[in-house]
């Protein structure tokens, strides 16, 4: 077999994954051979397992984080729905969520035979409290608010949400998957100390540099990861409340190096060069006329026409599209001022073809 | 941090996994950093996973293989439960399954809110179709067997349960998470050429000899595939047919190394070695006066008392036991005739203090 090459990161400008930090690849590289779902063989990873929930806690507000490293947001959000169904009283439970939510609730939702209901977000992008509540019921088993949503990188009010799915004797859920790592840099609440939240996605294989898999589920009480587990005979632990079973200890450790290595200030630096270079391709977009939506953090969405976006897309832009058809800017780490300074030029070069 | 060090696999006897085989870890180190869950934006990868299900549908007897590479046999078994129930015309589907069925389907019927049935195995410990016979109804969605049981190494009599869901007009899963790579060198009726089977669990990270994490997931036909998608928004892919969505580039790069290097020839000296250690240490226990089940595969399980479990487990050996707490020896490639001797060894020492 000739050798497969991956393309490098220099033209992504659509991924919420990134370049990982050399210290987590070389972590990656050493634990490549382990199963952190088989905690009692596998014992060293286990221990940068818990190394690494500690630490998501600190970036959470959470005291006592429970949780574990996921395959990524998918599987922490179908895991927070699962923790909330199987708590719930209801036989016919259902989740209320903004339209901004994530397309894996949908995924959650199909899975774990539950119902969704989606309210209309407000003109800000942001989950509309009032929409939420007159979708939330006795059957209401969850509320999910979006702590830097995917497409336009907004985050809902989450101490409202919280009230909400208290008052329902719901659980509240905040997905931060993409945002978890630039928000404790910011003002915004959003996390288990500005709020009632119960769970959380935070995926350490986005802007926390992990290798791919590397994803987060916190859980703020036990009784969550309680109603996940199921008994694991011939393995010599007890029990397992993961969905997958077997799990990556590559991205499992090479999560607990990038935290040990970024956190605090390495994941501000990242955090306040994203968020420069957001706001000036936003600036330089916004200078040539086009529509955009402002970086409420390091993600610019901006209307292009068709036939231009197609032309930069052929120029070997790794691009990606908002529901309505925006272009999305992710602007993470890999992505620096040269690279956009390209695109921008790509992007004129084009349109004066057109 | 201290740089953490994950244990070598010289004393694990308890894994279903091993050390990766050199050109699968290369290729893994060179895919860290993609996500086959974005397959326009990681396009290389992409093209690798099709290479892996092509050359997985030679291994198991399929022309026209649809699947993909899962994290592992859990989400492997999970999404077989689930395009059942999914294709299934009733509301209350039901899954059949002999008691030696791996633990995943516990997890699976919780998750997607099936019943489970299990019919107990046969004196030979294999499943028993006429024992399945008797539980299967209108409801049934789906009959599964296993080709290589986790806990000791048996073959279903797969023919015989792809007959029993035809007639029920289920569809009929086999679970060869492990077996699937020894298989093939055997004269066991298994695989979708030997019968009416649907779908496939068959993981390159265990004795295919890739990086954890990389399962995978076999289906005959196109509709049970699109009996999982759900539709994607904001990636420039048009539907997602997996559990987990993000994914680990690094396996599925080393799954197709791992099959280009050693399929078939290298797979067929894995399995002889791996069976040849197997029957030897069996004899060697047997010799020894302790009541050992013959290794059908590469696996075998002898009763040992708790207090000398305990003793040669002190000794840093990884060991994992059967539910009925027999010693399980998985005799992966990476476990030698040198590794069992020290085993004995150790095990005779233990027997002499105790």
């Amino acid at each position: 077999m000739e050798q497969a090459v991956p393309q490098t990161f220099d033209r992504v400008l659509s991924s919420m994954c990134t370049r990982p930090h050399p210290v987590a690849r070389a972590a990656a590289e050493r634990f490549l051979a382990t199963n952190p779902g088989d905690p009692e063989t596998y014992r060293a990873v286990a221990d940068l397992e818990t190394e690494v929930v500690e630490t998501l806690g600190e970036l959470t507000g959470l005291d006592q984080p429970r949780g574990y490293v996921a395959s990524g947001g998918t599987e922490a959000n179908i895991q927070a729905v699962r923790a909330a169904r199987n708590r719930a009283s209801t036989d016919d439970p259902n989740v209320v969520a903004p339209s901004s939510v994530h397309f894996s609730f949908q995924k959650a939702a199909e899975v774990l035979g539950v119902d969704l209901r989606i309210a209309p977000v407000g003109s800000d992008r942001r989950a509309d409290p009032e929409a939420m509540a007159s979708l939330v019921d006795d059957d209401t088993a969850l509320v999910v608010g979006v702590a830097g949503t995917t497409e336009y990188g907004r985050v809902d009010p989450i101490p409202e949400l919280a009230d909400l799915a208290a008052e329902a004797d719901a659980l509240c859920h905040v997905d931060a998957a993409w945002g978890g790592f630039a928000l404790p840099f910011t003002d915004h609440e959003w996390h288990f100390g500005h709020a009632a939240v119960d769970t959380m996605t935070i995926d350490p294989h986005k802007m926390g540099q992990a290798v791919v898999p590397a994803g987060g589920l916190l859980a703020r009480d036990a009784a969550t990861m309680d109603a996940l587990a199921v008994e694991t005979p011939y393995l010599e632990s007890t029990s397992q409340a993961t969905l997958t079973g077997t799990r990556s200890g590559a991205g499992v450790a090479s999560a607990a190096a990038a935290l040990d290595e970024l956190w605090p200030d390495g994941y501000r630096e990242n955090y306040e060069r994203a968020q420069a270079n957001a706001e000036w391709v936003a600036d330089a977009l916004a200078d040539r006329g086009f529509d955009v939506v402002d970086p409420v953090l390091p993600l610019v969405a901006v209307d292009l026409p068709d036939s231009l976006f197609a032309a930069v897309q052929d120029r070997d832009w790794r691009l990606a599209r908002t529901a309505r058809g925006e272009l999305r800017l992710v602007c993470m780490p890999h992505v620096t001022r040269d690279t956009l300074s390209a695109f921008l030029r790509d992007l004129d070069a084009c349109r004066d073809e057109i």
